[in-house]
């Protein structure tokens, strides 16, 4: 979220692995939709930096072209006049010292020639390998400083485990101090997360049901239907608790649990999260379910078992899906569990927080006998983003009988199209704004809950692609049932 | 509501009045909705009795023909055979007990030639006037009772104040005891009055929100846009505290306030509507409003005052609209005002019951400014019958900005149409389903509040034709607004 009053100063935005797939699909369009037009407008150039000597500004700004034109843009008018006007490209060649010296030099002559005052964002866009060179080239050569503010982006994944986030924070601390690092969580930029805490907080009837008292448990899911897609070696070093759950579906139930801030800046928000994820005690190994697919049938095709997949071991042991029973051991949510699930090759792609309340006291009237469906708080994240209300509402006309219906409201009925997740984030960066970037405690206190669970290897239960899962996920829910949205919509 | 198991007896359903304006419009089709396939198939016989010597059977089934013809019917298929089939007419003539002892005897042949075992229902579908002569008849003909059960229906309005009503309440019960008696007050017989306490009792987060520390007020709005259309001379005898507020608006409060019953069983639910009658306090003459319509605009057309119709006396005092604030002392509404208000040329034909839950401790979060609606539940009950819940939801990218929004919910989208209030209560007289009638203490628990008012004659403000009331009737809300619906639905 980013204050109403806040100008955005002119400014370089330097991506690192500026040639890159996260550039061409995100980062580039997102700067296109804010410069042209946009909040940004003239006060932004890009400079694209990678290895590659093929790229110059001229062949840079053609590739450029090529990515927008690509690109499900909301208005194409003038994007190859603003690749010409802004865009730049550098290569850092192998990287070393030398070669970061050089970059120095021609972010500088860059900034005179278009009077820029020293401002710098430098977005890592590589792969986790290449970040510790990439931060240190940039800190011994003085890039960590400037006349202006200097900010660095971080993508996920953040780390491997609780040691090497640890390792990784205090190198960029090295050169960096907190409040110029901007930790990416895509899921914090897309507006229906950014839209729950002002949901729960300027909706006392919601936030009166928001506790322990009212809610008998939680369900989140982000279900991709892909497979590794193509990525399958470097997947299988990741697995989905590293991709997924301990990024994006433990900081929506950081956004789902979090206690009111004081005010919406960045840190009293991001102590709200530090605060759960403290109170999360470690994992069980019975509250964890690893998955893995075999084939089955996904799309209306058949698709082959993870592990007959390019690039996959045929013995590989990597969990392609998890689902975790967390408990939050503090006043508003003790005994109250929060089940996380998230896995490839499932039916559909949803991301979704579902609040389940407590059922009424007694199922139905006397003398009737009925069937209540306990009232539920369905948010869609994604796709057909917002929210649906069951309650339960007599059907017309005798015999007497309850059935369940749907409160419902959605994003684009009200508002159109909503913004990418990247454009959000970015102009964030540019005005300072870090409410939606993860703080360095937020991302080790989640290793140090996840972390455990890595080191014991669970068993991995296989599913057939195109199913929700393995069936000891439905087991570990007890009485209780993970959330199927109905067809019609 | 109806028992599920409750079969419908053989019956014959004698109308009192049966060649008026309310057997036409609302009984004659509703009897054939619910005989023509419907649950009273060939149970039932119907005889009008009214004191025309004109009509004869055949005479009476073709004014019924043509009242069917001219009703918006469900479904036609056989309208016309269901009327020789099923229709009867006997004149009372001038309703000597004479007269009356010729009806018994009638109602005996009918039962002997239809084999029907004396199941009766006497509905009483005459003016106000006719009541006491009609019961009075009745009784002494012995028509009281009968082999087998004997019901007694009244319409409103049910009495004048509370000494008619208490009188007319004996008179009932000199012949017919309580539990034989139905006072209809349609209002309780749609589908969404009914489902209001199904929603309540079945949906455990709205009935934890359903109290004095979570809604800051309640509006009941029962607004008509017709005047008086050509009955001036019986309007002004009445005026809207009888002929709305008394019953309507006050069976709707109840409904809203009251707590949950033992079980859905008539005089458990009754008992609890009364006790919400007893908690109210009499009105002090600041809570009311009197109101009357000058000549104004409506529906897009010039229209006379009040005082300017036919039969209206030009200097008549009578109200064609009220607004009242209603206290209700008891534990869980103490201090929450009740806003009832009801009138004639309104600018749209709409009931509702508007919940107005208490606002948000912090407008907003610091650093920002903004307007937050209040959160309201609205309970639209016609027409496009439905739930909206007013919710705030951030406004997709900068700047930060919260929009009001509902949470939606249409009976129509879900349930397709309706059935008619008299479908519903006609059904539950032939089974002997009282729930949703009204019962002596209540009817006069009701004219305990509103007689003092009558008495007082409070001043009358004059309002356009087309306008929503008197201004004075804004400043009775305080702080408060009355609701009014979006443009778009």
């Amino acid at each position: 979220m980013t204050a109403n009053a806040t100008r955005v100063e002119p400014h370089l935005f330097i991506v690192m692995g500026g040639t890159g797939d996260l550039m061409r699909r995100k980062l580039l369009p997102a700067l296109y939709h804010l410069s042209a037009g946009g909040p940004l407008r003239d006060r932004c150039r890009v400079l694209a930096v990678a290895r590659s000597t093929k790229f110059n500004n001229e062949t840079f700004r053609a590739w450029a072209r090529e990515a927008l034109a690509a690109a499900p843009l909301r208005t194409d008018a003038g994007s190859s006049a603003w690749c010409d006007h802004c865009l730049h490209y550098h290569s850092i060649g192998d990287g070393t010292p030398e070669d970061y010296r050089a970059l120095a030099n021609r972010i500088a002559d860059l900034e005179r020639e278009h009077t820029l005052p020293g401002n710098r964002v430098f977005n890592l866009a590589l792969p986790p390998a290449a970040f510790p060179g990439a931060i240190t080239g940039l800190g011994e050569a003085g890039l960590n400083d400037s006349l202006g503010w200097t900010r660095i982006v971080v993508e996920k994944p953040f780390g491997r485990d609780l040691a090497s986030a640890r390792e990784l924070n205090a190198l960029i601390h090295r050169y960096f101090d907190e409040s110029r690092t901007y930790r990416i969580d895509h899921s914090l930029g897309t507006d229906t997360v950014q839209n729950l805490l002002s949901f729960r907080f300027s909706n006392p009837i919601f936030e009166s049901l928001w506790n322990r008292d009212r809610v008998e448990s939680v369900h989140i899911t982000v279900a991709e239907q892909v497979g590794v897609e193509g990525r399958g070696a470097f997947y299988d070093q990741v697995g989905a608790v590293r991709d997924m759950l301990q990024n994006h579906l433990t900081q929506l139930l950081c956004v789902t649990a979090m206690e009111l801030p004081a005010a919406l800046e960045a840190n009293f928000v991001r102590d709200e999260k530090a605060k759960v994820l403290r109170s999360i005690s470690p994992l069980a190994p019975e509250d964890v379910v690893f998955g893995q697919y075999a084939s089955g049938n996904a799309d209306g095709r058949e698709v082959p078992a993870y592990r007959a997949e390019e690039g996959i071991p045929p013995d590989s042991r990597t969990e392609t899906y998890v689902a975790v029973k967390v408990a939050i051991n503090n006043w508003r949510w003790q005994g109250i569990p929060f089940y996380l699930r998230t896995g490839k090759r499932l039916p559909s792609r949803a991301t979704r927080i579902v609040v389940n309340f407590r059922c009424p006291v007694l199922t139905c009237f006397q003398p009737f006998t009925c069937d209540v469906r306990c009232n539920q708080m369905v948010i869609t994240l994604q796709p057909d983003e917002g929210f649906d209300l069951y309650f339960n509402v007599k059907a017309p006309g005798p015999p007497f009988r309850l059935e369940p219906q749907r409160l419902r409201f959605r994003y684009d009925e009200a508002f159109g199209e909503l913004p990418d997740a990247y454009e959000t984030l970015l102009l964030d960066i540019v005005r300072g704004e870090q409410t939606f970037f993860v703080r360095a405690d937020e991302v080790e206190l989640a290793w140090r809950i996840y972390t455990p669970l890595l080191q014991q290897l669970p068993q991995v239960h296989f599913y057939p692609a195109g199913a929700w899962g393995p069936p000891a996920a439905d087991s570990l829910l007890g009485d209780g049932e993970w959330y199927e949205p109905p067809h019609r919509t």
